[in-house]
């Protein structure tokens, strides 16, 4: 895909998604738009999801649901979306398997299919190099690093999970401001949950993260630690329910909203 | 002292310190009012002290100055305040050396002197505690312990001063809690400086403050640093300056304004 000027709306990118001309990760697109983590679970799941999303809300901050079951447009977060097209790739799960990985899922869409959005780390990740910090991630073009900790999430119903987090390392300085800026986006993850210690929160192996890539950590630098919108997803497979949609990794929908309008402050 | 119902008001305290019936420390005194740290300098010493203060607010920060040399109320901080006799202890410096300490200053008192009111921990202490977070220091009946670091203030005129910090240990979860807590009270040091490994603000023995009383540092907790106070008191003891007044430590000013005031958010 070329990134020429028509394609950085937000608007351009879904609709080319839309048409099936693009079908890959979309990191670095839309600069200053929100990206969602997408779930997608059948009424009966709904609930119980919510609930479980509610009460931990820095590992699954909700920033829309679908109004109703079976809607496809998600007019609160962005004009003429159609949740079953507009993100690039998707996963599908029977059962709490994946079984297929497509990029658009109109054909297995179903009446009782309710839709989540789920803060992403993306908007906080600008808001902290707009304050002029080094994400280590970003310089060294990886996915963040995560890790199962051993801290248990409220559980709802079905759903439970230990929380997962992100690391970024940093000066303690820096990790002082990069708590100050993230607490002022508490739909995006919001503040640290933890730094320092990986073994204080049940972390055996900082150099071997569950998912995502290592990262550096130089000299007179802590790891900190954000929860990570990959505990919603350790829930679902623990949930095992008999049918459910989400992103793939890093295929995220391109919202409208602006990442300053998720500022609590 | 008896801290019977009467005395629990700044200005009932105020009036027994002015009548010359106490002079011990002001800790515990007037819950949720702030105290105030004091440094009265000849007016040819003003400027340059008040531009050190304002280019290193975390260390100095300035609640009040008085409003022109001389003048010995303070009615932005408090009802009837004569700043010669209000506190309970006074130190006088003559050319950076200690030469006294007093309970009263109004025979050595000067139409040339400027009074400058400085924000104590104690503020934003109790702000921790409502917070729900434990400051080791009160539990332990401490002093709360401070170093100087290798950090340079950045010079105005003749004062310069190396940065000093207080240290209260705390689990990382606190400690993120406590940034956030803290980042809201500017004018009482505000947010911490440094986190963790106490050789890297060039602090070469945690356990041997230079100022106060070491405290226990539990496993699983990393020491945490807030600007102090003292770096003004350092910054005027390497001005040297002829003539100075200070509060003895511990002996403070209490205002007539609730510490929620001195919440920016």
């Amino acid at each position: 895909m070329q990134k020429d000027a028509s394609l950085t709306t937000p608007a351009a990118i879904r609709k080319l998604v839309r048409a099936g001309d693009y079908s890959g990760h979309t990191s670095g697109f839309a600069p200053g738009f929100v990206q969602a983590n997408l779930v997608i679970l059948p009424k009966q799941y709904a609930f119980d999801f919510l609930q479980f999303s509610q009460a931990n809300p820095k590992s699954c901050p909700i920033i829309a649901t679908s109004h109703s079951p079976g809607v496809t447009d998600m007019p609160t977060v962005g004009e003429d979306i159609d949740i079953r097209s507009d993100l690039p790739r998707y996963r599908i799960f029977k059962n709490g398997q994946m079984v297929e990985e497509v990029t658009d899922i109109s054909d297995v869409w179903r009446d009782d299919l309710v839709t989540f959005l789920i803060g992403c780390s993306f908007s906080f990740e600008e808001a902290l190099i707009a304050a002029g910090l080094e994400i280590r991630n970003i310089t060294e073009h990886k996915n963040v690093p995560m890790y199962v900790t051993n801290m248990p999430c409220q559980s709802a119903g079905m759903f439970h999970a230990n929380m997962v987090v992100s690391m970024r390392p940093m000066k303690p300085a820096d990790a002082i401001r990069a708590i100050q800026v993230c607490s002022r986006f508490p739909s995006v993850h919001g503040a640290p949950v933890h730094f320092g210690d990986p073994a204080a929160i049940g972390i055996k192996n900082i150099n071997k993260p569950e998912f995502g890539d290592a990262v550096t950590i130089k000299n007179g630098e802590v790891p900190v630690f954000w929860a990570c919108g990959v505990t919603p997803q350790i829930a679902i497979a623990n949930a095992a329910p008999d049918f459910c949609i989400t992103h793939s990794p890093g295929h995220m929908l391109i919202t409208d909203i602006p990442n300053s309008r998720m500022a609590a402050l």
